[in-house]
């Protein structure tokens, strides 16, 4: 089974669920108050919208990435994918969600970032998973070596952490929380996850 | 004609339809009492986004399977291709009707789910009408015997009965007709109808 | 430049667009009185549905065959295609529209029909620019001798006439005109346009 | 890596996002006044339309020729594309709030017509910085020769200077300011943007 159906598929639902973010941004219009009023009270709308498009982007060029290196494509791998896209399609209805009670800290607030940073663990988890897929079954051309499997789950780990010390953190404060979310976007574009078993191989001898 | 162009469009119809399963979860937002009890008011349609997600995900799957194996596309072919994307396109429609009536047992959540597993039923029918094809006019690099057609179609309507024991149990029980959609979906994790003529001559032969 | 592309995002735009049909579908839900009578009242919804979904997938069908004897894709042709979409694009808002103001026959209800009779006229005479396209600038590795021309035309300018029939008989009857381009998507099932250069020359030396 | 799931991708949100601005298009339905005067009251809807679906589907074109020409993706070129689809998914809404203030030149419609002219500028730089990307690196077969690169920036910062120009007139006219992008639309049907070396290096020299 070929690979190129499995990106066409998880393209086509990245792509409409990025283009729906910006389903959010509606203004009521003419008759509710200036329009600088109402786009000045929709700021966290906005910067949501910034946000889980940087999110969903990064998740995608990794994603592009990581399903590159696989030669061999079978159901175990496929359902991955599918939890992974599941999460993917709620990022619009978490973004919306957590941003309509935002800018205050209530806390409703805080339980809607608490969900919304949730979909984004799970959307990093089931990434994990088509990972996790890589490293066995000889899915890939390139497999990596099994003694370097757990400094690869490290740095996996690592990523979906920081998804992990938002939901602590949203408990606290829904605005900190979105930092740390949008922060975690702005780190991707100038680093980058491990994606192949020859980048982890590299990655994993330049820190020897 | 080549099957190029009927899988990208199949992929878009499907990877649309499912990323448009999330509008159903929209929650009324501040001012509405608490967000808690919002989504717990929901958990419904929650429910259904995930037996709809794993439904859809799967046909997707077992459709990829399928059109692999296809070497000729004609026009009967593309036909049986729009009528399952016809209730393909339905599901976000039947999902979130169904689940607007739920958790009660009205007369119209039972008529509500009647109409879902109907819109299944129907896309179920779909793919075998795909299937079917597969077993004439040389569509098919491997065509499958004609002893074993009616073998191959036990299978399928074997699958689309599930759907139809849905619709006899949602006059009774809507809960319980949806419980019985999810359980097909997570038995199809695990089991997967025969796709190919080679599949099934492989299962025929195993069941001898 | 290649096809590819243009294939891509046409398939990208009617796959978007047909699944667009079924947000028409909405019943108002629990508290709007039965669900069978809801479901009663929007029968217009469904057939317009099923019509535009049918007319929208028979086009996708033959722009499938019409773009696949084109071997160079220039300016001229992309604009074309793009005049084709502008129309694809708006059959769900016709159609929505069409249909909101059926069953009656009131004033408002036929220029509704008028309205969507005029958004296929229009699909139809995108579709018949690409065909032309395929007449002229050497396009198409097989083209049409001159000669032929004009009996192709007729056949295209053939299939628009039912359209521009359907906004007539719409001034005095919107489902009557409704009923004629359904009519038109069941025909073309059956038949089909002559789609490219070896197709018109067959059927033209078949009518001599 | 290959530059396949970029076009894939690109093309998947501009169908997408092309396909959304349909959604502007509603009209309120029976009961509202007469069918004529609601889609009287709407023309401002169909010119943003007709404008934005121009707009979207030249910078598609002119995507597709640029992109064609690349042979290396990286990272940054990624994300300069990224940052482009940013501004197209957000097209659509731009398109809503400028059109819902027509027709009058009130400072709400003004300010709407600022920020839709803004985003248009987004959609412009975006593309420019793909174009700069295409300009180092190695990332495609012909590169430009860097005396010619300010020549063909000039070429660009010339097409982003409309949008520039289109902000500065939105301040005292919207309608004036959405003609103009309307323009730039129509202008560019029967012009094009250098989006190779090979073309701009042609069209240096016919200037010579």
């Amino acid at each position: 089974m070929d690979r190129g159906r499995l990106e066409a598929f998880s393209d086509g639902v990245m792509a409409v669920a990025i283009t729906l973010l910006a389903l959010n941004l509606t203004v009521a219009g003419p008759g509710h108050g200036s329009l600088l009023n109402q786009l000045y009270l929709h700021w966290p709308a906005f910067l949501g919208y910034l946000i889980s498009f940087l999110t969903v982007g990064i998740i995608w060029v990794n994603h592009h990435v990581l399903v590159m290196s696989i030669t061999r494509v079978d159901r175990i791998l496929l359902f991955a994918n599918l939890m992974f896209l599941l999460f993917v399609v709620l990022i619009p209805f978490g973004t919306a969600t957590a941003t309509d009670y935002l800018p205050g800290n209530s806390r409703d607030a805080r339980l809607a970032m608490v969900l919304y940073a949730g979909i984004c663990l799970g959307m990093s988890a089931g990434f994990g998973a088509i990972f996790e897929c890589t490293l066995h079954g000889e899915r890939v051309s390139r497999p990596l070596p099994p003694e370097q499997h757990w400094a690869a789950r490290r740095r996996f780990v690592g990523g979906s952490l920081v998804y992990v010390a938002a939901i602590v953190i949203a408990v606290f404060s829904a605005i900190a929380a979105l930092a740390l979310i949008g922060l975690v976007g702005v780190y991707y574009i100038f680093e980058r996850l491990p994606a192949s078993a020859g980048d982890v191989a590299e990655a994993d001898s330049d820190t020897k």
